[in-house]
């Protein structure tokens, strides 16, 4: 299946700036894209980054982004999204690219589903990974979008469910989002935070992470 | 399966105190116990509460609470869950009582996986449910319990494993998290949350809650 991963190339994870440089956020960023990027491709789907500007994509090495077509749409997100929606033949799916907990079998679990809209929500009501296999719909990632797009199926005929994955559900915002990914991860994305100096930090009534 | 189900009967959820006051908190809590309550049942298990202290069983005239056992114990949450565990036979579940996103399928899938430790971790590293079918293992619910159980697990020589689920993982806390109760629950905490004039809002940046 076509996987559409959108990546915001410039300024991205403006929360975590209280705990990371924009040079940081830039290249924790990339490392998300990555470890997404090798998740989808493990589950054996093909994988297009639909990037907000143009960026380095050989400079970490890494073979599977090396070899992922680049579409660069510096719209907002959505218009962005409904574009290759509109040239793209269901099936597809669209993946953020900061979902670092993502899995083979996470990803599997949501494109195993059999219905024409199946959605992953993310915390907060937004829609962290969805599968499309109705040619009519569009998203709206505006808001709560994980409720809209259930009232966009339906507006559009569309059968629809959604999976409950707490791997896809948590896409990485604010620093302590971090926790989630030094406890349930290991790939990239650990690794760049480790390297970072960053640790889980339980001394206070909730655990957080603290930095060297 | 014997489902224990912690319940703190007094103070419960001061981290809800900037929303809710403390009785609306005691109701509220008790309304999340109803529904966890209701689930494990439809779940076709066999719950039995752990409450801090006694507390009024019938005042909700729901049945299903009327009809579990509850046992009082006001030590602190670990000791009293390993009361519990070294006086009941295996397989026992221990299922919180403030996951009002839980389901009869999630549950389920909880209770499916045949390993002799089955963790559905919280947010935050927290242990939200747990099946445990080895006579060795107890619990630490301190600090990061679900990195610490995984270690409790293989000290005894317990396979372990952990379920993806993000309605297990939310676990009501925060106001924050009434926006996922809000979103992904029909049962009578959602009905509490409206009866007391709570909504989603999404009109700053991120989606929260206001209430009437």
């Amino acid at each position: 299946m076509r996987v559409v991963v959108p990546f915001a190339a410039e300024q991205p994870k403006t929360r975590l700036s209280s705990v990371l440089s924009p040079d940081e956020r830039r290249t924790f960023a990339r490392a998300m894209l990555d470890d997404v990027l090798a998740v989808v491709h493990d589950a054996g789907h093909d994988p297009v980054v639909l990037a907000t500007a143009p960026f380095e994509s050989d400079s970490t090495g890494n073979e599977i982004l090396r070899d992922t077509p680049v579409v660069v749409d510096d719209r907002p997100l959505s218009l962005a999204v409904n574009s290759v929606l509109s040239e793209t033949d269901v099936p597809v799916a669209v993946v953020m690219s900061d979902l670092p907990l993502a899995t083979r079998e996470s990803l599997q679990r949501l494109t195993a589903v059999d219905s024409e809209i199946v959605i992953a929500p993310g915390r907060g009501g937004g829609t962290n990974a969805l599968v499309v296999r109705h040619a009519d719909f569009r998203v709206d990632y505006h808001g709560v979008s994980y409720r809209d797009h259930l009232h966009v199926a339906r507006d559009v005929g569309a059968s629809v469910e959604t999976v409950d994955s707490f791997r896809l559900a948590t896409d990485v915002d604010e620093p302590t989002d971090l926790v989630e990914v030094l406890l349930h991860s290991d790939g990239d994305t650990t690794q760049w935070l480790v390297d970072a100096g960053f640790d889980l930090d339980s001394t206070g009534g909730r655990v957080g992470v603290r930095r060297d």
